[in-house]
């Protein structure tokens, strides 16, 4: 498994010392030290928005298998032919997995179609709740914990009818959340996971890590699309019948 | 429109003061107000657990178009033959509300399969948010509002996964629920709705009240499914085609 | 409510005969007969491509409730700024009904984010099977009926997983389709229909115009979406609280 | 994994020919061969409605992951006390594959809560459409592909909408069906599969046996429901935070 992680690695570029302490290699790389937790088995790239072509160039991105993405100042920096591109590639199977602030990415608005709207305040208080206990994405998580400081993000949260929503969040301002939330596109998996505020430490929860392992592990693809297109039907089934006597 | 609304009256029966308070003429009548709200074109029934066939002979139940629920200590009480004929007619087109501790009924186990199971308290504070606000039942509701005091009940609340989850509760003691769920069963649509404890206020809050109307329009059967059974099937395509010359 | 059709009207503007001959005013004017069928309470414009911005100047699509749309060989003239409108008034609420080869437009490969491909072949044979009778576009639909002669499409159709497929397709030559799907997008409602080929005589058929009858009504909506963006939450549930005392 | 596979042998024990043409050792051995292709880590029983508690007994019962079920004769000699255990077991957990006539189990009817009525007719040909390509129970399945001679089973289904449909049937006397699809029920997973005529030789098709082997590791559980119950929440966030403090 080629698994491929975006930071946008704004805040750490510019030396903001709060995000730093939280996570002095980045973002890319707090997210790394979990998915290595996988084992010797999943390769990882990082890649960060100050790279040539924003890290992704066409030979890392048709190598990978699940591209793992955080961004929140650096949306609109994000050229559109590379969002086209991710586009595409997660269309033909690539996993993708969204975190936190990338509700507003245009990743998400394109592959997803919605504004990606909600509500936000910082540091609250925050537990989630498991309402999917049978999905991959829950194994090994309780059907609720506490996660801690976070930011808090409400409902009404502007998405596609999630496939499945696996997590509710409870905010102690008073607010609830659609968690963790997954939907398929083309061949492709998608995981939207909500905590990962660049100031709280919500990614070294070991439940929160053990999620996106196992989030990892869902979205990554079981089979590619080979064939895009819209082909006239050349040989009806009396003709196979036919072949087949 | 023919509604019918049940209600198990037994702490009415009993003359349980604080539940009298808030319902003088019983939670039936306290609903049947709610729904007379619909207009004159709406005929309404109520029936009691303490009435011959609680209240559900064939010849009511067999004109019902909405039944309207609410049971709690009277659960096991319900003769498991009426329970089966609910069911029978629910799936014949007969829409149903389940409201509150009605997530314990035989009713919900029946012809949803799952437990019911769930956590609960009294006495806390809710506040409910829309996540599906293109459904009728959400019409006319705000994204969010605040319900007040209410019992809590809490994720994981063990039912299929509803075809539609509208609305979200939020509780201050620190959980969540799938508060506004619907499914369809044959051609009867069911809404679960969890807010009306029965010492409190919650069937007084307009919105409550404009979210069981809408329920109870929502579910009102648009077709009844005549033909139960898996017979042969006599025609084919190629006889009808024929006969269509 | 006011409805727009739009058509496409390239083979009508070329003289295409077996295509005037099935429509002599156009696809848009057969649809218009259809949804004008509603009743007089309906306001019904029709748009084309040859027109200035297509027929859908701001002034046209801020006022339209229910978006019908044909399109096939002129899915690339269709500007991006305009699907990019139609996009947005999706999500603040308008319906949108995207008929037969509209599969493949700007406009659901945008709101939906797949390719929107499939196989097709012309001059088969389908019938049409309804799978979800309680559906409101069901509503009046048998379980099953003789569409008779159609451009089959089949199955693997690449759409996100719709909120609810309420038909199914069969063709002679060995094929299926989902022939009926919903979605919602933000607070705007999509039902993709897949009849209607051009030279075929499907929009005539009772039940075909039952159906799109009946989407109109459903895709219709019952509430826009007022508040885009990702507003801060200036005020906690302590403060509410604090305000009702 | 222990896999439990439990058929009615009605037929087999009759010695009717032709089922015991196709199947020498009864269809419970058919399958087991499938299953045994899993590896040794599956550990296999077999049980029919002929033994003692038709092969069910709480030490085999409570010892199952997986429960494969096929009958069809014998649907009404299946006790309900059994039925319900199993239920109870596939809410605790324990994953269950329904196999074709099962559409009509006590089982279905019981957990599910709908009629599972169709229409049927034999000895048509079928050919079969994946519709989910992303879905582990379609890992290695072309999207579509020839089954060949199979009992035709025909729309309307009446089942609760699945959590997923992955497979589409059609069958060339004009009918089609959603021959593959999902639900969870508490922490268990059902997998409903519409291949398997007694005297067809469906569950010989390679892509047949891969899909019941998918299905099988699909609905095997990675967690068991271990609390059933609605207790009351003795503790609430306030005295857990304090106690974390």
């Amino acid at each position: 498994m080629n698994v491929t992680i975006w930071n946008e690695n704004i805040d750490e570029t510019n030396q903001v010392e709060k995000v730093l302490e939280v996570h002095p290699h980045g973002i890319h790389n707090t997210v790394k030290d979990i998915i290595a937790e996988l084992g010797d088995d999943v390769h990882i790239t990082t890649a960060t928005l100050q790279e040539e072509q924003i890290g992704l160039p066409d030979e890392v991105l048709n190598q990978t298998d699940v591209l793992i993405w955080w961004s929140h100042k650096g949306h609109d920096q994000v050229p559109d032919e590379i969002v086209a591109k991710i586009h595409h590639r997660v269309l033909a199977g690539m996993g993708l997995i969204l975190l936190h602030s990338s509700h507003y990415s245009k990743l998400l608005k394109t592959i997803l179609g919605t504004t990606g709207d909600l509500q936000w305040r910082d540091d609250t208080y925050e537990r989630i709740f498991c309402v999917n206990p049978t999905h991959p994405i829950a194994q090994g998580i309780p059907e609720n914990f506490e996660l801690g400081v976070e930011e808090c993000y409400t409902e009404y949260f502007d998405i596609p009818k999630p496939d499945d929503v696996i997590f509710l969040g409870w905010f102690d301002i008073g607010n609830v959340f659609r968690s963790g939330c997954t939907w398929t596109r083309g061949y492709g998996k998608i995981f939207y996971f909500q905590p990962g505020h660049e100031t709280n430490h919500s990614f070294f929860h070991p439940h929160v890590r053990q999620i996106i392992k196992n989030g990892c592990k869902w979205v990554c693809p079981t089979a590619y699309k080979e064939n895009f297109g819209a082909p006239h039907i050349d040989v009806t089934l009396e003709e196979i019948r036919k072949a087949n006597q």
